[in-house]
């Protein structure tokens, strides 16, 4: 599934307010986030060793670790370091729809964000000093910069089940309404 | 749509892996989460006027942000104070459920909580103090509390889904592998 460049751009823009990723945290990621690509790779660590530990987990990642690593790496570097630009926004939508296509769970992915946040959060004083405002400062762009991307690939999943239940009824030829009477039905039965 | 207390059990410890919800930050939420409460009704306000400038969440609180604000203030209250047992667990799950029911896309969930995180972790050093690895330890417990409970309002979310997907086959009595078949086709059509 692939959008225009026209409805990326409006993604952006929408997934921008939602997540109050202001230019002034843009310009401070863009300036200063860089210095958190030294942790990227002991962050991943992190991240795959404590996926491995929920049962969940194990059969989106199993035999896939160092492959999947070397990706979440890139990604994060782009999380740091900013450019939210359509092509990224582009990028985020088409890792929802392949998180779709493997069925993973929506809850995975703010799963997901959660673990990665509270890495970076743990770095921000070592890297940037132990001014609570500097610190608070970062970390709020960070969780903007991670929520964006967030919001970009539930978006993504979002349309593609609404894809599936589009097709469903096409190709029955059922209208929506009387599906939802019929699921009433069934649920009156079950 | 609901699930055994055993099985609220299961979803919560499932939950807090997934969010680094450690003993230890509960201990810290239930011991100084409280010098939040007095700024929840002002976090509350400043959410909703951000939602009242996203055109596409604009039909989901018309006419009921009043009361929409009071639900708001009191779930905060449990993001910041704890308790986050088997009750709590039914009651975000509901919360879930009541977004399919409204059809509430699934990125808005993850928008909200990053919105609200973002208004947190402003505070931290107004509340807690200026030195950082006191503000960022609590930033990291309140990211878990948020994180925890986004990722049992998407899991209820992604059952609802998965629920919907079940009643089509049910219905229209159509096995799993036959519909990806007629989807395939359908695709190719179109």
């Amino acid at each position: 599934m692939e959008l225009t460049d026209n409805e990326y751009s409006a993604l952006g823009l929408y997934a921008k307010v939602f997540a109050d990723l202001t230019p002034e945290r843009e310009a401070l990621i863009a300036a200063e986030g860089k210095r958190l690509e030294p942790y990227l790779v002991e962050i991943t660590d992190k991240f795959y060793g404590t996926l491995q530990k929920i049962p969940n987990a194990l059969p989106y990642i199993e035999g896939r670790v160092e492959h999947l690593k070397k990706t979440h790496v890139n990604w994060l570097q782009r999380v740091v370091t900013g450019r939210y630009d359509v092509s990224y926004v582009a990028q985020m939508y088409t890792v929802g729809c392949v998180h779709v296509q493997v069925d993973l769970p929506a809850e995975f992915m703010a799963g997901g964000t959660t673990l990665i946040a509270n890495e970076l959060y743990r770095l921000v004083p070592q890297v940037y000093g132990n001014d609570a405002k500097t610190c608070v400062a970062m970390i709020q762009a960070l969780n903007a910069s991670l929520g964006f991307s967030l919001i970009i690939m539930q978006a993504s999943y979002q349309a593609s089940i609404t894809e599936v239940k589009d097709k469903f009824l096409a190709i029955t030829g059922m209208s929506q309404k009387l599906f939802e009477k019929l699921a009433a039905a069934y649920d009156g039965k079950h």
